[in-house]
């Protein structure tokens, strides 16, 4: 069988300690197995690695058939957002504690990786979150999620009261220390934390988790994704947005953040076997006391 | 207009004081409306109303075109049980303080039916549950359930343990007092009270919820409604089994469940302007806080 | 029976509406109940009241031996906390909905002050939070609270984690949105939204609640209020405290946060026959659906 | 330093297998330290051990001035609830993982014993609950508990509904699967699962918990245990009422559990160094994910 795979974009996480030898291994043994290998552009700054093409992720997008992450879940999230546009399949190398998304061990890269780039492999489908904060008729920023958008309140005030509205319909006032918008992906990160439920990646939905909310009965609520969510803030000093974390600060009264799928999606690949009820066992110490 | 239905089927919850005269006006109006009327044949046998037909569930099934059930969501929930193979329409007229799913008010019954009767109304869809209980290779019970299918504990055994498999992949064990397998409709049922989420009745998923799990990582999950759940009796004595409350008592070790979304769905018709969110700020009263 | 009180201060919060001729109201009747009346001093600035001595509040701790507090519950904290050196008792009289620790109403003003003033009342003692702020060997800070001390995380970082111990002995390392330390009577506040227990007046212990805390098995836990807490912050960026919401932000790594409960205690008075079973009844909706 | 311990009762779980040579091994040990040794009845009967007096529960609780129980927390809660009356401190072994209250690992018993014996180690009382069933103006039943007294609802019975008294003050009426009451002790047990908070053993207080409560501000409530806490039975089929996992079933509307604060109190004893935070961190693996 051919080698389905031809180019890889190989990407680590920057301030990784030792991260070097750890990507030129990979590296070379992508080229042994008949593979072109592209560096993302600070990935090769960083770690001083020559000798390879080093690309913006949109050129490495445009270029690569397949994207090797070596880092935790975080370092994936950032590359599944640059390369969704893209299509670009995934697969996540972790040199720690294995994450929710990055699956293959450092340890077993080689025997992992043979058989997916020679197409062997599970492919799953990740839905994204979109969204566009408004301040009276101007767009004032977007940004992309594959984890969550949240909108939280400033350190200084005690609570922000958010409007919800989905598809025009209006949902309810929420007064809380934030609302989580958060994918299924999302849903065991940060939106877990905070109550909410795991939702499974078939799930057509994004869960909205109210965090520590005034009204008791505000319990996560799990949305269809096909309507856009509209959080609007209505009091609060000091709110912010974050998308997968990255925050756009200083919202004020009357701001909405428009939220709804994305028409891209992430592409995660995983070894032949792989088990995302296994992931979460692993992960969440399921059964960790059955004998 | 036309109006659009003809047979009502009328049902009332037989115990309620004072049902008689009520369920006689609603007839009154429906006959003033055109409509021919039918009674079940309990709520006819035991509130002693003459002069319409009587008939069992199944009857009104094959000969009315909408049911009109007198009563809470309780009885709402019986009724839709027995109808749903025949997809008859049902709305609900609640005596005292509406429900999730009984939404018209006994005061104002005339002027919300008289529309809906001419085919101005919200029709909206829920999914429900059927199972099978296995024991060996016989099947020993079969249910259907609008809300939720619940594995139990007995009363004197202090926990059971349950295996969970989705379409043939195992899932975990669960070792807590019972597991709730919720329908979007049963999402504001019992699977609230035992800490799940709220699930939009567009989900095509049924949420898990382990009632007072051993493991306290073992949060509520929502799974997709296309492959079939096995629950298996590993541990535990009395375990129990009820669909939408209706129980299966002495379930031995190896007993499997095995549920999937039912081929039937229920018909809930609302009032024109009816809202889901609406319903829910009001059950759940939310907003009861904000000026 | 001779009057037990002599003289009240009378604080109102002074942004709200239409606050004027109910002091004044409150005002005449304390007079006509032969009682002396003092005005804090804000209070009487913002309302143009005179022909009342207008006192700080330290002032009208040393000369007044009932403080009448018209206002939320928010208002009677702030009161409560300048007052508590004093010993002064409180009474919250309340223009809106009834809170937790203002439970007469407005309308009934009279009624159920005219015995409490001669000495007919239910007293009831409640436990304070005092706090200091170390970096390296020196005091920062230092505050007082009625319900909290919250240890929250800036608003662009991702998390804070927080260091915990208890009388020199080391609990834990919580990797959380932030940390509440709650009294018993700012259990029913902040620290239940975040999914904290109530904690009876009579329990001698804080609860730490950690919000949205990335470990699933960090729950809440009623610590002795005997022994001093120490968090430290370990990591997070612009982390703040607050004490009763009054927030002091940019704390650095390293700094200590050292609360213990205070030697001072609010002393609350309620009308003869108060019970905080009703309080948590009707504030909680409890029984709200049973017939 | 001479022996503090002069007579130990050694009790082991009877069913676990391979126990009858470890009992053997720490009995030689304890003869080796000088002390006298008896065996539990029934642990003696089971094991098929002699050579050693052995006596009954009562009758070891008077001569034996420590209790040397091997095997999991189930066990060490049955000895102390056996022993309590007594005052008998109680060390505990575990065969498998340790537990909340049995601290010493099989392997290294006789180094943590030896101290121990000879006067060293960290002491520990904990509360325990006693209580009364209550039909009409009869005493049908009495019980202990270490850990929790449990009030649930039968297999068939969708719901229970209980009324809750402290001190002849009406707290509630609670909805729910059942209520449990847990001692500091037993915080860490059922009650957690339930969604409980945790209770440091200083805490003079038992925690009320509502399993999956049909009012979602029905939330755990920690109460001071000077006073008696009565449950009565307002309605459910096949109630049944549980003293640490034994339960009596079959109680009727009206029937009343009436539980206070036990006049005796376990003692746990702990070798030097021991800390009941530590044993929090390694059973709920608090800081497992952290560097």
């Amino acid at each position: 069988m051919a080698s389905r795979f031809r180019h890889a974009a190989l990407v680590g996480k920057y301030q990784a300690h030792g991260i070097r030898p750890v990507l030129e291994e990979i590296a070379h043994f992508l080229v042994r197995q008949g593979m072109e290998v592209s560096l993302e552009k600070q990935t090769a700054q960083s770690t001083g690695i020559t000798g390879y093409g080093a690309f913006t992720p949109d050129e490495l997008g445009r270029h690569c058939d397949i994207a090797v992450v070596v880092g935790g879940d975080g370092t994936m999230l950032g590359v599944a957002r640059e390369l969704a546009r893209h299509g670009t399949p995934l697969v996540g190398i972790n040199q720690g504690r294995l994450g929710f998304i990055t699956d293959v061990s450092i340890g077993e890269f080689a025997k992992a990786l043979a058989p997916m780039i020679a197409g062997d492999y599970e492919e799953e489908r990740r839905t994204m979150l979109t969204g566009v904060v408004w301040r009276d008729e101007e767009r004032i920023f977007e940004g992309f999620a594959v984890n969550d958008v949240v909108v939280s309140r400033g350190a200084a005030s005690s609570m922000v009261e958010l409007k919800v509205e989905i598809g025009s319909e209006f949902v309810a006032n929420f007064r809380a220390d934030g609302l989580i918008l958060a994918s299924p992906t999302g849903s065991t990160a940060y939106a877990l934390s905070a109550g909410g439920p795991i939702l499974h990646p078939g799930i057509a939905g994004f869960v909205m988790v109210p965090i520590a909310p005034h009204e008791l009965s505000n319990r996560p609520i799990v949305l269809p994704d096909t309507a856009e969510i509209v959080i609007e803030i209505v009091a609060g000093r000091d709110t912010s947005v974050s998308f997968d974390m990255h925050a756009l600060a200083s919202l004020l009264h009357g701001d909405r953040i428009a939220v709804r799928r994305s028409r891209d999606q992430v592409r995660f690949l995983h070894p032949r076997g792989w088990s995302y009820y296994a992931t979460l066992r692993r992960k969440l110490r399921w059964n960790a006391g059955v004998a």
